[in-house]
């Protein structure tokens, strides 16, 4: 039998509405799969486009009540508010322009927030928004996606508790080829992020190399005490960087090297980091994430592979090892950590930093330092930047 | 807002009820989760367990309504099939004792079927099966899941293509090492599999090298003539095999050899198919699915990667390439090809093979004949058994 | 200044000659690079062909005296071994035919041998020259050369020495793909490796089965008791295998599964080895030979790095890790090993079992038993065979 | 027999002596295997040590006449260039301090020289090497090694044929993690490169990073235009570089990555390139040297293979497919090209740019500059320094 009822999904789950993530969209897709993959999160509202007709067409494929979508952003976080069942949270999947607007939008009417990266277009607008989740009592996830990857939590752990030492050098790279191509055009993907009204100051380093940041803070705790950077446009009547390179100096004395391109011919989204220590080190590769290896000084190298009894409780995941966990599920489990924080917080439970292991304000903060950091250098032909 | 209507979460999408998959049940949660990942079906009834309170612990859990719980699969199949809005398939995740009298029941009743290999103990108990649903009209799909990984289709697409000619020799493994030590006494998954009143006639075989078997199938196509096995039981006490070598030869000439090994330390899931021709060849890893090695006679091995432009219709995916897809979407493959076919079969329309790109009861009665024939060549010495 | 002396290379060296390896062959000059690699001998004299013009010029190009170029390899043998500089020992770099013949002849005069593998047609023969060989205190060395990779010494020690325990499972493989077209018109490899009255009864298996069965052997060393196989034969007109699956039970109760082909389309010289205990494994690719895995149950999988400290005293080497050693070097390994051993020995030391760690005529046997057991079970529908 | 005459081994030889090299020298030996290997050069003459006693162990050991043994170069060139039998050219395998005034001494002698990198402390010094070479129509090889291995001859071919189109980004790396700990009261090797007096104004970027550059210059050809440096000192009471990161601009506009260091846990000597253009790249890696990758925008990644028919003639080498050949294997093509110039050069045939394809002291200069330009970086806050 199908079930023709019209009654939500939701029994004792969190409801949320999305912003951004219409007809075309990726990454709507992947926030809308992978927050209801462990049953904890229920779409009930949107403002998928710009356009309300697509908003409605694709609130109708997804069998959300049409009082449930909205025009805007600005609508749904005012009347969603006001609802008695109005949502939970508010997932922000729109482009980077739209992120901040929004973001305050919900924050301001009560509504917790997932938003994806790069947080804000300033450094002062994502400031403000920590600001008032604070004074509203608020969680904002920024989707930093790969940090939901049990093996990154595994590095985490194993560089935290001293196994390679003090870090001395940390190399990140995030090289992709999809823009090697100007294919503006046909891609509505590339037509924004290579567009600086809808990506901001910067392509590659605002969406990939934002994420090498990210990722290194994520698995070292390193602060980055200054930076400098070459910015290359690569790609006829551009405007922002299709290729970047960028020498750090962090806040412990080691350095680092970040190379992230949209414009190296073989590489779909092969994001890599190594850190190495006094003692040690780890690395970890996004397009093979069931597996990081570790060596210890003068020890042979170690391929440790994700589900097994020999890893940190950190590392906790879904499936046994072998049956291999991707993307869909790194974003999952942050949905879930976000999810678990989100219904503690309703019991009236006080949250502890346990229950806060989701990418943050702060994260989205210092990532949208490191992107004006890399642009201010660039431009000042590639001078040091103190962060 | 939490919603806490009792309202089910159908609206539009295919119910169904679930035998076996309760408390500590790996599979079952696997099953759940991939089933609902596109939306396209949801979970309604259960019977997860032979203790009626651990199903109403589990049902409880995963916020089923208490009257669509069930004592034992017998009473579901029959008082569903009497309801108005009962579930339109079954999916069985019991051990494998319980996969042909649990079938057998939803397709006398009308109710379609998903369940786990191997489908039956004895070929016979399939044909029936098979008999049963032509009768019925009913769907039966025998969960091989590694058939829905996309890397999988491209394989299967280039060998039916003929881009590696004709077919020499098949090689196929999948080796793991989790039963090493004697672990029944903690392990519900090893006690089970280890005992011949649960498992049947093989451990290892039956388990793992049945995936070898169906895999290889899959991508080539080719039917067996005849084999010969030699099982091995390693570790006190058991009598079911838990390493298994087997030679084939195929009608069409070609040679095999199959391993699977649960005491081979180092390798988890580590099924890998290697399929060598006149003109070419293919690879291909389970634990890295999302990539597939492919070979014209005298030119570089090229590495084709899911979710790039090159590749064939047949290997259309979810993500694009380079964020990896694992096992829960090749599950969740498997579930979206059986339920838009449930779908249009029900609406009226006649379903073609196109419709039916699932692995079905053939592919079962195919595994349960292999089975046999490895078990009885090893009994006989390992002298040829013909299928 | 280019010198113009015809004076020998040899001082202190070992003096040695060629049987085969003439214009075009492969390995002889591999056997001489090799030979020379350590300094250690000095080709002095050769019947590289059985045109003795062709000899001759082979002759000159390697700056040969004239009078130390033979006809054939009863003339060499019986010549050098009254010369007052005679060679110490001859090495017969011909193909298989001619092994046995040779061999006779230069052990009968009193002149040691390095010999390539096969060591002859049949087991007797070999025992013949294993009884001639002890008979005159003469060292036989058979060139099995992947015995000389380092990695390959140190799997041996870490299985001789218990890591892995009991060994349960033997997996080997030598995939090629150079016979996938019919080449024996343009490869006088090929013409003479497919030719019975060349080769023997057997193609594949002899050459690079034989391979997996010594490197097993050599690393395990189990004993086969018993093994069946299929052999087949791939290419128009052929009589002898292109394709080679075996199925073994050593003696201890271990089971192994190898298989060998010469038209697997993607692979040169893929020799595998893998061998699995109750403990632990090991695997090593000859391919990329500077690297084995290690396993230890329960633990991540170690990759060990020829040239480390951690290493066992067996695997010394001759470079620092991190640049590689190969082919060459693996057989430099040997021959030093062969030229101390034989230094020692006209030193007029004993030898004892370290000094000879190099494949010898037991070796040899062991590979002729296998190859027949082979053949003597595919032509006998697969019974298993005895040995 | 063993042959007692003291005889050189010269017939038709090119005759070398050797500077440096000594006991314990890791690279001498390298040296004296590797110009043997192809039977052009026979070492006769050495200055192996400062220490005289030692040089006359070395050359007793190595089977040199004594009158051939020298107290230093200096001698050793004046002599041997009086003598008519004297040596046709020099190999210089000493510590860096020592490179130019050896050089200079042979060349002004009229006798060639073969010298290990970096070529000399002062990019003035190589300018005046490179005069005097030319002056008096001498051969100067620099011993930058890797450019003698077949695949990276493959990938300058594939390059310069335009095969990636117009080159956008290279990434270059050399890690190693020998200098992890303190070693140099314990290690001759660590204790000169960390010595300025001995190794010059740099360890790190002067050893291996110095690799990097002539590395991608020899694949791209392209020119530096500027670069920035930061280098890192690591390790207690050290005053050169033990990790290095360099930003680069060529002059075709390209960017450039280089990072090299000496305490990177879990690193042999992992050099690696890729070149990245707007057609495709290129990829190899040191430590698997047989093996390449190359994508075509679009297209499968493609993983070339040493000894293959489809590779360019220029890839020549020296075994089929999969026999690895390693490091000893890329010196020994650098000995043998230089070989057989000198020996076309001293038959009296002019010698045209084919025959000279070997790294030579317009690669030493631009490695002095390269060196010296990171140096001065570094030491102004990482400003961008113009070749």
């Amino acid at each position: 039998m199908i079930e023709s009822s019209k009654a939500t999904a939701a029994k004792g789950k969190l409801l949320y509405g999305m912003v951004g993530g219409g007809e075309g969209a990726f990454i709507g897709d992947v926030h809308r799969k992978t927050a209801a993959f462990d049953g904890k999160c229920a779409l009930t509202a949107g403002a998928f486009s710009r356009d309300f007709s697509a908003t409605q067409r694709t609130g109708a494929a997804l069998g959300l009540d049409e009082d449930r979508l909205y025009p805007d952003f600005e609508t749904m976080a005012r009347e969603e508010s006001a609802r008695e069942n109005g949502i939970d949270f508010a997932v922000i999947a729109a482009p980077n322009y739209a992120h901040y607007d929004a973001a305050k939008a919900f924050l301001a009417n009560g509504i917790h927030v997932v938003c994806e990266k790069p947080l804000t277009f300033t450094a002062q607008q994502a400031e403000d928004l920590k600001q008032l989740a604070a004074e509203r009592r608020l969680l904002l996830c920024v989707m930093y996606s790969y940090s939901g990857y049990p093996m990154l939590h595994q590095a985490r752990a194993m560089v935290r508790a001293g196994e390679i030492g003090d870090v001395l050098m940390v190399m990140g790279e995030y090289p992709q080829d999809w823009l090697i191509e100007v294919i503006e055009g046909e891609s509505r993907q590339a037509a924004w992020r290579t567009d600086p009204a809808m990506a901001g100051v910067s392509n590659c380093t605002g969406d990939i190399g934002s994420h090498i940041e990210n990722t290194a803070a994520f698995v070292t705790g390193l602060k980055i005490k200054r930076l400098l950077a070459k910015l290359d446009i690569v790609g006829a009547d551009r405007t922002l960087d299709t290729n970047s390179c960028v020498l750090l100096e962090f806040e412990n004395g080691a350095s680092g090297m970040y190379w992230s391109s949209q414009v190296a011919v073989g590489n779909d989204n092969a994001l890599q980091l190594r850190v190495y220590g006094t003692k040690g080190s780890v690395e970890w590769e996004q397009e093979f994430p069931n597996v990081m290896r570790f060596t210890r000084a003068g020890e042979p190298t170690q391929t440790l592979n994700r589900g097994h009894g020999y890893l940190s409780p950190e590392a906790a995941s879904r499936l046994p090892s072998g049956h291999s966990e991707g993307y869909f599920e790194a974003f999952s489990n942050i949905y879930s950590r976000f999810a678990d924080a989100l219904l503690k917080l309703k019991s009236g439970a006080a949250l502890d930093d346990a229950d806060l292991d989701f990418p943050n304000v702060d994260d989205g903060i210092e990532g949208v330092k490191f992107i004006h950091a890399c642009v201010e250098s660039s431009k000042n032909d590639s001078q040091w930047v103190t962060l």
